[in-house]
C-alpha cells in the first residue's frame, strides 16, 4: 500500500500513541499479553494498510488480542482512527519492518498470522521479497506456537501458485483452499480495503489456511 | 472416457492377453515383480484409458513397471495396440474397478500412482466417486510404498481446489503445484488423448504431486 507522503500524519500520530507504536520501540518480545494488559491469543497481521480489516477482526474477536505490522506509518494513521473510533482496546499497531520480525515477537509467542494482499514481487528475482517465501515461513515458524496457523488472501493467482508451493516444500498443512473466495461459501470473511475495491470489479480471492 | 460399444474388441483383445488382463484375475497381490519378471519400481495409472499416457512414459522410462488400471475394456484395446506396436515389455494394463485397488495390489507395492483427468463428478453428491476423495485416498496411502507418490493432473480447477484439500486435510505433502502445466516451465509432460484435445483450445491443465 503506497501512499503520497503527508507531512501532517506524523504530528497526528502523536495523538494515537496509545494504539500506534514508532520506533524507537522498547524490547516488546515476550511481552505482548503485558502490553494488552491480559492473556489472551495473540494474531498478528504482517502488512496492514489502513486496518480495515484488523478492525473488522478485533471488533468481531473481542476476546483476541491483535497486532498489526506495516511498514509504511503513513498507512497507520488510518487505521489507528478505525481502532480509536470504533473504541477496540485489543489492537496495536507498529511500524516495523517485517524482515526484523524476530527482533518483535519471542519465538512462540503468535497464535495465529494473517497476509493479506501482500506485494507479489512478479519478478523471479524479487521472489525473496514476497512474504510467502520459505526465507520468511522460517522466521513466522519461530515466532509463531505449535499448531500456530498462518491465513493468507490474494488476488494474485502466480502469487498463489507460488505460495502453497513454497507451504508444501515446508511440510506445512494446508486447508481451507480456494480459488475463488467471495464464490465460495467461506462465512466470515472481512475484506481489506484493496480487496473490496478488485473484488467488486470481479477479480478473484485465492485464500487457504497454513498450518505449522 | 467413454465409447460406444463394440463387439469385436472383446474378441480383439484375446490376441493381447500378454499386455492385457480381464476378469476373471487371478489373485495378483504381491506378484507384480514376478508378473513383470524383474524386480523395479511400480508405477500404476489409475484410469488408463486409451493409453497415449501409460505407453509414452513406460517409452521413456524403461527401468519401471507400469500397470494401468482401466475399468472399461473396449478402450483398453487401443492402449494395447500402443504397446504392442512400441514393443514395450513393461506395460501391464487391467481391467479393474478402481473401487477394490486392495484387491489388485498389496500393501505398499506401488512406488507412483498417476491419475490424469479423472471425472470431476461436479455434483456435490458424487464427491466421493472423485478419486482424490480422501475414501481413495486411504487405500492409496494402503498400497503405496513409505514415500511413494501420487502425480494428479487434470483441467477441472474445481476438481483441483477440491483435491489439494483433500490431500492438505490427510496431512500430505504437496509439491510442483502448478495451475497451467502447458506454460509452467514443466518439462517431460507426457499428454493424454484427452489432454491433447483440449489443451489445443487453449484449456488450462492443473498439476500436482503429493508424497504419502
Amino acid at each position: 500500500m503506497r501512499l503520497r507522503k503527508k507531512p501532517w500524519i506524523s504530528q497526528a500520530l502523536a495523538e494515537y500513541t496509545d494504539i500506534v507504536y514508532r520506533p524507537p520501540l522498547p524490547d516488546l518480545r515476550g511481552r505482548w499479553r503485558e502490553v494488552f494488559g491480559r492473556t489472551a491469543p495473540l494474531h498478528v497481521e504482517l502488512g496492514t494498510g489502513k486496518g480495515r480489516f484488523i478492525a473488522g477482526m478485533a471488533e468481531r474477536e473481542p476476546a483476541i488480542n491483535f497486532v498489526g505490522v506495516e511498514a509504511q506509518q503513513d498507512v497507520l494513521y488510518y487505521a489507528a482512527k478505525k481502532v480509536r473510533e470504533r473504541q477496540l482496546s485489543n489492537v496495536r499497531l507498529v511500524v516495523f519492518d517485517i524482515n526484523n520480525l524476530l527482533e518483535l515477537f519471542a519465538p512462540g509467542e503468535i497464535d495465529r498470522l494473517y497476509i493479506n494482499f501482500c506485494d507479489p514481487w512478479p519478478k523471479k528475482r524479487h521472489a525473496k521479497r514476497r512474504l510467502t517465501h520459505s526465507n520468511f515461513l522460517e522466521k513466522y515458524r519461530v515466532v509463531l506456537a505449535p499448531g500456530g496457523q498462518l491465513f493468507f488472501k490474494t488476488d494474485n493467482e502466480k502469487l498463489f501458485e507460488f505460495s502453497l508451493n513454497q507451504f508444501g516444500a515446508m511440510g506445512l498443512k494446508m486447508g481451507n483452499i480456494t480459488f475463488d473466495l467471495h464464490n465460495s461459501g467461506y462465512e466470515g470473511n472481512i475484506m481489506t480495503e484493496y480487496e473490496e475495491k478488485f473484488s467488486s470489479q470481479g477479480m478473484r480471492i485465492y485464500r487457504c489456511e497454513v498450518t505449522f
